[in-house]
């Protein structure tokens, strides 16, 4: 297989190519992801996706370099990584008993070639009624911090949830089955 | 915390809980798995899950045990798990391009009381367009083994599902929300 490159430094993303037989090279990308009201969620995580993706793909090599990016989205607002514990009670407090959005946009860049493709998935995720209690509870996990949205799915914050509809390796920041089918399509390269 | 006995000697099971932050004490049942065909799917879930849970009761001496079984649904034909690699091939091929449901039967007995509860969840699991190389790619993993509808979303099998609409962890093995929910309710513990 080509050498994949991650431009990433989410040990998730990295666990999940690794879930699928991938063994990702890790250059962490260093851009300020800064966000445009202006853009849709949707086009703010492409975008951003684009960004880390292309910045790595300058210092890669070669190989197929894969960026992504993912946003919580509760109704039309970005909710983004909490500063603190109180930012966070105030995050959870309003996705309790709601359906919010989680979109990755990824990026898949092959430095051999010209191709370039920019997608996007999306997942809706159903937080179960929190009581005051609950939350602080979860707060005190301290998995909170550095979780845009102010959870982790893959953690405790599984108990916050009651459904998803979509993907769930979209919500932990990688749609791999989506990825796959892109990387099929367009580089010739099957994950299977 | 109690101790928590898990009456299942599943892998994901165990990581499950962990995620929750229990240490599960594992204790094995040994029953015979049978399905009665006059049952619904969900009613053979849960009574698996209660007889795996009441066999190690008898020997668990105290805290809880937690039992659980999940079985595999297209339309109401239970797939079980797959014998051999062509076995495998003709249910992946059934499920390709469908929804299938997922449900898991748990049971909870309290040792050092009354209660017994035994429940459900269930979660639709929908597969992708797959053709034979791909499924053929799929069983050249040997992920299949061992595994009922013959995938492991935890694993590769991530490629071949389109979307879920449900509990991701019931898909897994265990619905740890909805265990929590029960856990709460019954036995005034809570895993947050």
């Amino acid at each position: 297989m080509r050498r994949i490159v991650l431009a990433s430094a989410s040990p998730r993303r990295k666990e999940l190519l690794e879930q699928c037989g991938v063994r990702p090279e890790i250059i962490a990308s260093d851009i300020n992801e800064y966000i445009n009201h202006k853009n849709t969620p949707e086009e703010t995580a492409m975008s951003l996706s684009f960004q880390k993706a292309i910045d790595v793909a300058s210092r890669a090599g070669d190989g197929i370099v894969i960026g992504a990016d993912t946003v919580v989205v509760l109704e039309d607002e970005i909710l983004g990584k909490p500063l603190d514990d109180r930012e966070a009670f105030s995050m959870l407090l309003k996705l309790s008993g709601k359906k919010h959005r989680v979109i990755t946009g990824f990026s898949v860049i092959d430095l051999a070639g010209p191709t370039k493709i920019v997608e996007y998935e999306s997942t809706d995720v159903y937080f179960r009624e929190l009581n005051e209690n609950e939350i602080l509870d979860y707060i005190y996990t301290g998995e909170f911090f550095d979780k845009a949205g102010s959870y982790a799915i893959q953690g405790k914050g599984a108990l916050l949830v009651e459904k998803i509809e979509g993907c769930y390796f979209n919500v932990m920041g990688l749609p791999v089955s989506k990825l796959n089918s892109s990387l099929k399509k367009f580089f010739n390269l099957n994950l299977l």
